[in-house]
């Protein structure tokens, strides 16, 4: 009978899990050590675990609970985004130290390591924001682990052409992606989006649930922005966590401002406020190695958090009408603007310190040219996944079946036996 | 249609937070700089980092959700404190760098500068305890400034006049917070708060809500209290640690008892409970210069549980059948009595230290000056705010809109077009 | 009216509480003080600070929110988590303290002793899973005291019969927690229980709130792993912290294949991910001393998940109509199981270490002398608490009462003057 209701993931699910899993064990097994094998510094560890805990946080709570507004997908959105995160990271551990095994003959594990693959996973977690509530979680994991590979591919490709330090080019992460997300939805559009889905709506408590979340990433952010910076330089480092501090801070207040101005009501409206109060963050994010004086971080924030709310009030229903594209978290304006303005930001900022000229249009156009590097990746990689997924092998839940925990969750009041 | 139900507050709350927000970027401008732009230390950073994200997370996240218990007004809870916090600590760090903006020319911020100010907003955050679902968020934030503003200039003045360390006058936080709530609400009475608000009470998910904000405030409270000690006296902010960490362990296992004890069908009250399971560490936050046994800091945790469950069972009623004053989430009883109490113990635990006579009288009126400078600059406050937010320009919500989401927040169900 | 619904608890909860904590607050005034009179370093301190919080996150708001999933019995199920952590970490203190009060007169409070005695009232925790719902919380508390008596009699028994390290004689609360919540539940089995309790399940919002708490947990395990191990061998601490890491990703992805394999309609069980995706930190943790390359600890998560799933789907109902012992939070596969594990994980991995035929033969002589102390310590402690629980002194609640809130906690439409 189940079937007949929703496709049972039997077949599917557990197979590629316990196949995903043996296979990375394998791989670990040959290919990887924990660093204190070698030598570890005491200071090293004690530095970074206070932070690897708070970036943990992010990832797992933060981006998780985030997704559990949507009235009936709460167990999905807090679920699969931890079976993806867990998925990511092991495999971004595997890519990112491709280049240590080749001349080392070993992947070495630290929590930098960790960190940074937590910060991949970030970048998946950020696409898949898009496609929320219209995936099955084999389709997520997928999704995940190409994405990851892309975004592995696009940091290999700047650092070797363009010498961009893994310090910026991981930032790129928004950016990435948001495009990625973007061209995903987009394929897979499904005609039922352009009448608004019954079920994608919020309610009083998965409202609060998804605020927690966003608290959480709110409170923490400053943590992400700042712990790749070298922690021999906590000028520096302190400096990135007070921009980074100052620049939410705005962003929470413009964003509040501006939602009810946008609103035909003149009320708040809670999830626009929530998904804009970060745009601070990853724009200084984005620029965070030019950013020195508070009012920079602020001014960015505040044209964050502008661009953000009103992306997210007009923007989303746009995209979706004129070119298909229904993307549920609204992560074009979340993640992919507030990217690009923070590039734009980082320019600008550069071109006022350079005093020569050549320097200025040297500049300028690597700039240009990493973002156009992290563009075309993102958008090819996004249309290749697409295509991929929309293969029938995967089966897609149905239109009635989308954002709705039923189709993927056991229920005690529908099981016939607990 | 609308208004007819509830103001608009798009004509109030809007230019509102652009203005003060636009003016907030203009002053950090001209008149700040990070630290770190001069010199700063490895260690001061790596020591404070960890602490400084506890006390972000009870202000922000603690605070908060604490808030959220009341059946229909979860949103406006947790999202007008952040709103608020934002605010108030822009502002504070502004205030309490005059000093050195008089003296450098700038105000330096580091990470004790912002906990510092976010100690200063959290005093506002227990004032707005007392008014909490009566007012509009353009009110909090007209609160919000104004009893920072109070706050600093007691600081101020107790500093000057009196010579207190910081580290001590801002834990009179509590008290100020609470007498000037106090004012505020009293200034502010509704008749209609005589018979019980109809929406005013919790349920099985909110009080969870709230469970978690207490929770959080409750783990990270030894951290609020112990930030301000110097670090390179481990052995005193061990001390202020384990004094908090007793202290709350005894509050709340004393709370649990004494709401069982005065509940008339003998059963628990979870709301008291997560409000008077605190009183420990406010009343060991206010005496911790003088706590040097674990006994004096469990003896004050449970003299402070006994006095907050009875006061918040008893007193509160009685506050507003007597006083007309209705305190939403019985300041007094949390805030204002443990704070007191904490403040009396202080006074006789340096009593009991002192030899000389001489020395304790002299004590006994610095320390009595302290309280009543105090007292005399939030009641003033108070009752300057209260009467300034009477005014109708405010656009005060009616008494059937109170604790009510609705008037404020775009619900799915209700909105035309999302 | 109300004792005719369920028995008021005035009369045994608030005296006992009250006279518990004086009697704590007594003990304390004579035999405890804070390290830091005598002398504490700045590095101890700032090492520890960070993880100690990190602890008291799982212990309180870990375990807390885990057991409120069941749908009426939130407040309960954080409430006096709280209550029973706060009373068994005061009476662990102090036992924990015999020995160095024996020796100097004075039992001395540090982060470190008080993070131990969290740790013993994490295996109360842990028992009292096994009863959850069933008991009232008078019954929690003397459970409690009982349980981290046990515990910390067979730490001292290990430490002296066999100089097992306290490292490792910790680590064994799963195992003794588990046992001693099955014979307990053993003792008190009702014959309803047989027949599903109408109010055991839980649904959309309390799955969440559960979700909440196993996030928590499942982010600061490797803290609560890597606590006491040495902070002068930082590659070690790194070690364990990768390798709990590590086991907790792939007990995730395993937690839900298996959970999805083993259901009748192929469909996810949130509860049972939840405990099973920790089952992998729970055998490192008790395996820790001999895990050193990746690989292991992912193959113990892999292998421990695959039990605890399978455990909680099919063992759990098995032992109820078999044994008839039920198990309300399945501690029997969650962490009974998986601790075992370990422990086996610890044999095999010592063994393969080994390349002496004699040390081998003497460690495995040891190890499984170790075990069954353990073993014997847990169930004779075990059935000792559940036979004095079985007097009707305690005033245990009826079937009917069971699994519900109502019976301890005011709710406001029902109280007749709030």
């Amino acid at each position: 009978m189940a079937p007949q209701y929703a496709p049972s993931l039997r077949s599917r699910v557990a197979p590629l899990l316990l196949l995903l899993q043996t296979g990375f064990i394998v791989i670990y097994a040959f290919y990887t050590e924990i660093e204190s094998n070698i030598q570890v510094d005491v200071e090293t560890f004690r530095n970074l675990y206070a932070e690897f805990q708070d970036v943990n946080v992010i990832v797992i709570l933060g981006f998780g609970f985030l997704c559990t507004f949507l009235v009936r997908y709460g167990f999905s959105g807090s679920g699969f985004n931890l079976l993806v995160v867990v998925m990511a990271t092991q495999w971004a551990i595997i890519l990112n130290g491709i280049e240590s095994l080749y001349n080392r003959g070993k992947v070495r594990l630290s929590l930098r390591s960790l960190v940074v693959a937590e910060m991949c996973a970030a970048s998946a977690l950020v696409s898949i924001g898009a496609v929320l509530g219209k995936t099955n979680p084999v389709q997520l994991v997928v999704i995940a682990l190409l994405e990851v590979s892309g975004f592995v591919l696009n940091g290999w490709v700047l650092q070797t052409l363009l010498k961009v330090r893994s310090l910026n080019s991981i930032m790129m992460l928004h950016i990435f992606g948001a495009l990625f997300g973007l061209m995903l939805t987009w394929i897979l559009f499904r005609k039922e989006s352009e009448q608004q889905f019954e079920k994608e709506k919020f309610d009083r408590k998965t409202g609060l649930f998804s605020m927690l979340g966003t608290v959480f990433l709110w409170m923490f952010w400053p943590s992400f922005n700042s712990f790749l910076v070298d922690s021999h330089t906590p000028g520096r480092k302190l400096e990135v966590v007070c921009s980074t501090y100052l620049a939410l801070g705005v962003s929470a207040v413009t964003a509040a401002a501006v939602s009810v101005l946008s609103s035909p009501r003149g009320k708040f409206n809670l999830i626009h406020i929530q998904s804009c109060m970060l745009a601070g963050g990853v724009a200084v994010g984005v620029s965070k190695s030019v950013v020195h004086q508070p009012w920079e971080a602020m001014t960015i924030g505040f044209t964050a958090a502008v661009v953000s709310t009103i992306g997210i009030r007009y923007l989303k229903s746009h995209m979706l009408l004129a070119f298909q594209c229904h993307d549920t978290c609204a992560v074009l304006s979340t993640h992919g603007l507030p990217g690009l303005l923070g590039w734009l930001a980082h320019l600008l900022l550069q071109i006022i310190d350079c005093e020569d000229h050549t320097t200025t249009i040297r500049f300028a156009v690597f700039h240009i040219c990493v973002l156009l590097i992290t563009i075309t990746i993102s958008l090819s990689m996004g249309i290749i996944t697409g295509l991929l997924l929309k293969w029938n092998f995967w089966k897609t839940p149905q239109d009635k079946k989308c954002f709705d925990d039923q189709a993927f969750w056991e229920f005690p009041h529908l099981s016939v036996l607990k």
